[in-house]
């Protein structure tokens, strides 16, 4: 296959996000087609230089790659299942929104379809595609992603994580739950130093730095976690839940929120409960990996 | 004041840590007395050259600097206010555990006593003594840090954070949150990619790479909360908060843990309900910065 940025490639969808997929497209020298249900959003970009496609089918079959991003899976199915054209060996790298068993659905229906499909997840905001700050998830065959790897990159920061189809949006759900955990966590900090008059540009570079500081460790606490065996080298989770202590504590008597400190407590009590105090913290492991209803 | 290592210096509270903080002043040369309730805790250090105080008292006239590093505050006055000497013009830095207000509540009572008084917090643990891994706060009268910051040094990387002797605790818990908040976030991420076969050691640098990410983004972000104004100049709350759905409804699916999920999103609900949909993530500060019982 050629990968030259004279390879075509197509986009389905030109929502925000689709438009700047395509846009990035364009950008980096690709013969570029688009499709949308509503036409008149291919507007700009045909004005950019892109082909407007009559029918899904002819975008489908406009060139060896096409980029789906439309809003559920469901759009997805509906689009591809009534091309009316087969498409066999056409690669499909589908970037809507969803979970991974639709992922691992969407695959499968593929696969039958003699569909090369890959699942992907966009992390980042349409702003910063085709710049090195949107990262952009793929799961499915290896052999696919590969041949397609140079175009894609014209998208962004690309990577791939496996066979799995549904790897990319369980990524993305956990990239997104380390995001709002940091802001959060800044968040809290930053209401209780606002109460002793700390504005909070100052409070953030310390924030910065604990929270630099303490992804540092996470590969290093994975280790013990695929160990299975928690040694209390650093400290113990015991001695952990006294400071949570003093941290839910003075949340209250600072009268700002005690939610995420209560959380943070919680869950670590319940593991001391169930005979872990002595244990590391990545022991709690154990109550991340299953619901809990009060 | 001679601020080289033969600056006298007393360290009042012998557990783990006042050892390790006694250990680093002997190890950097410095004179050291040291005293603790049950004197067979002295023992060790006494081998390796401190000399061991009769009495509080003795102790604190013993050096111009001493740190105290004992159960709590209750245990602190008790000290200090039995040492049957006058404090005057002693410096106490104060790093025993305690809350801000604990802090202020000590910092006036040192005063009308004519102790030059500081209040500490020590992040990291005993084993980091005397590295640049112990970060050790000190909150009070800028002049007293100054005067004994040489003599500090030898125990980790110091950092004087302002007058209101409150701060050293609050910086202190709000560090805490954030290095729970990570682990947890990194927590509930590999819980979940376990569940697709993905070891933790396969997760942790993707991680590590979104919390390093986003924790650059805090001192911008800052800038939005000292005015007061949120505009969605990368994302509106209320686009975060689909993909938050996102987040619980593959959480309770894979049947992991979803009360951080859901506590996520039932803040970011809480501020689209009171209006700020249409605004930045940081608007959430109003949500943290006030209580909520359900």
């Amino acid at each position: 296959m050629n990968n030259t940025t004279d390879t075509p490639v197509t986009v389905i969808g030109l929502g925000l996000m689709g438009q700047a997929l395509a846009g990035a497209f364009l950008a980096a020298g690709h013969p570029t087609t688009v499709w949308n249900r509503t036409g008149a959003k291919a507007d700009d970009l045909v004005s950019r230089g892109a082909r407007r496609a009559p029918t899904v089918g002819d975008a489908l079959a406009a060139s060896p790659l096409t980029i789906v991003c439309v809003t559920d899976y469901t759009a997805v199915r509906e689009l591809l299942g009534t091309s009316g054209m087969p498409l066999d060996g056409t690669t499909v790298v589908n970037l809507t929104s969803g979970d991974s068993a639709q992922a691992r659905e969407a695959a499968r229906w593929a696969e039958q379809r003699g569909v090369r499909y890959l699942d992907g997840a966009i992390m980042g905001i349409p702003s910063t595609i085709g710049t090195a700050e949107a990262v952009i998830l793929h799961s499915g065959p290896q052999a696919d992603f590969d041949a397609h790897r140079p175009t894609l990159e014209a998208l962004g920061a690309v990577s791939y994580l496996g066979a799995d189809h549904g790897l990319a949006s369980l990524y993305d759900v956990a990239g997104l739950a380390m995001m709002w955990s940091v802001l959060n966590a800044w968040l809290q900090g930053t209401a209780m130093l606002r109460t002793a008059g700390v504005d909070a540009a100052t409070y953030a570079p310390f924030a910065q730095l604990i929270a630099t500081g303490v992804a540092e460790w996470l590969p290093g606490y994975a280790e013990q976690i695929d160990r299975g065996e928690f040694p209390a080298e650093v400290a113990a989770l015991a001695t952990d839940a006294r400071s949570m202590a003093h941290l839910v504590e003075e949340s209250e008597a600072l009268g700002v929120n005690a939610e995420l400190p209560r959380l943070i407590k919680a869950m670590a009590d319940r593991s001391i409960a169930a005979g872990h105090g002595g244990e590391q913290y990545p022991v709690l492991i154990e109550e991340f990996s299953k619901p809990y209803h009060s």
